[in-house]
């Protein structure tokens, strides 16, 4: 495994990769990786030749300065679990090598972006779109992969490059969960313990709400009532919100339907978390 | 010379070039081909082992439904004017070919399409943003050629590709004229021999501008007023703006200084024409 930290040196590995003619999967990450970056690691190295991953804290699509200085960093971690995994290149670059300049240049999708997490996280997704786009002319991949637990970064990284005729594979995969249900986040570190157990019922929340969707409620507020008494019932537990999307459009569905997806972004203690569940 | 009306069949001839391992050289047009669109297919001749010129004609960049439908096109001109030429390849896709679904993706430069002809045409330079964006990831060329008779919209796309990494030289070639002085453009063609007369004011206006500035006239305001009464003295004549600017920012100059650019836009009857003059 190689870990160059200049888009020079990425420049020189990528050149030879293409001309040997290996297709290259990539991985995009903030580091700090867990189980569920694992799993993309894995999916892209049964799909591809040559697996790329990068480890980047993009200050650009954080919304306050107190959730990037708090985001758990630890790059020596982080390359012994990538070495574990046989991956060929870590992309590590500093924050002055992808941002050399201030880009001027605005990216959105605005139809896509003004929902869900967008609507709470200004400049968030425009962050993401910024600097997903950057990476993928450094790397070059033919495939790229994306955790479903940030869904809507999902849909909105597939939709830019459709729009943009980038020759690029958006490969999504399934959200990866602790054995006690949570979904893993770099951000589950941040948890106190009694945060912890709080965190629990967010997932469980969305079980039970699928459950009595299956039973017959499809009226969404009733569910999305269901979701937010529950999760509120852990002290530490504040609901930023719960909604019922189709899952192409992000629209909000009245009436529930199967293949809807549940969406909620809680505040437990001070971390933010988010997770989903397909009805 | 091959022409390919398909993202799929352009697709297979990129693929075949790339593993050659010959340069692309890209050329972008809208059609109605002149000297100025050969001078840049004669410099990527020149540049590059394997030269594409795309002709498409993009509705998202029009701001007027009139200016879209009167540009003029003329497919079997420009093939044999390419075909003379000897280039490899030309994308001559359809409007449906392109957009075959609505874009939701928006790009903007704020600061860079914010001025000049930013400011009356509304969406123009995001709509070549989009566009640019979208056939450099078709084409995949080393190189690509602009006109800077469209001075700022070569800024814009030069800006586009260091913001997001994109691997190609953006190559700025200068302004073509006609003999008599009238900066070619496909729009020229739609000026009667009055307007045509009418129209030579322009660059008669820049010409003695900068003998002004040469000879210690370095107000802005002052310039700019010598060349509006002048193109103004055209009965078809109307100065949309006459701006000094920064030739990086754009940035209007109060005080002239040498290299420094005037850019004018002049509607010559219902013809909207575009110049500009180094310092």
């Amino acid at each position: 495994m190689k870990v160059v930290y200049t888009k020079n040196e990425l420049k020189q590995e990528i050149q030879k990769v293409k001309k040997s003619e290996k297709t290259i999967g990539f991985v995009p990450t903030m580091g700090y990786l867990h189980q569920g970056h694992l799993s993309l690691v894995e999916i892209a190295k049964k799909e591809t030749d040559y697996v790329v991953v990068s480890i980047f804290v993009n200050p650009k699509q954080f919304n306050s300065q107190e959730d990037l200085e708090k985001y758990p960093r630890d790059l020596q971690r982080d390359l012994e679990l990538l070495k574990k995994e046989n991956i060929d290149l870590v992309f590590a670059p500093s924050e002055t090598e992808i941002y050399s300049e201030e880009p001027k240049l605005m990216m959105d999708i605005p139809e896509l972006t003004n929902k869900l997490c967008g609507k709470f996280r200004p400049n968030h997704f425009q962050g993401v779109l910024l600097i997903v786009n950057k990476l993928f002319h450094l790397v070059k991949p033919d495939k790229a992969y994306f955790g479903k637990k940030d869904y809507q970064q999902y849909l909105i990284i597939k939709r830019m490059v459709e729009d943009l005729n980038m020759d690029i594979s958006i490969v999504g995969c399934p959200l990866v969960r602790e054995e006690n249900g949570l979904a893993m986040s770099s951000r589950n570190v941040r948890l106190s313990d009694k945060e912890k157990e709080d965190a629990l019922l967010i997932y469980r929340s969305l079980q039970i709400a699928k459950q009595e969707f299956l039973k017959g409620e499809k009226n969404s507020e009733v569910l999305r009532e269901i979701i937010k008494d529950i999760i509120e019932t852990g002290k530490n537990n504040k609901v930023e919100y719960v909604e019922i999307v189709d899952p192409e459009t992000l629209e909000s569905q009245k009436v529930a339907k199967s293949k809807n997806m549940i969406a909620v972004a809680v505040y437990t203690g001070n971390v933010r978390l988010i997770d989903n569940i397909e009805l």
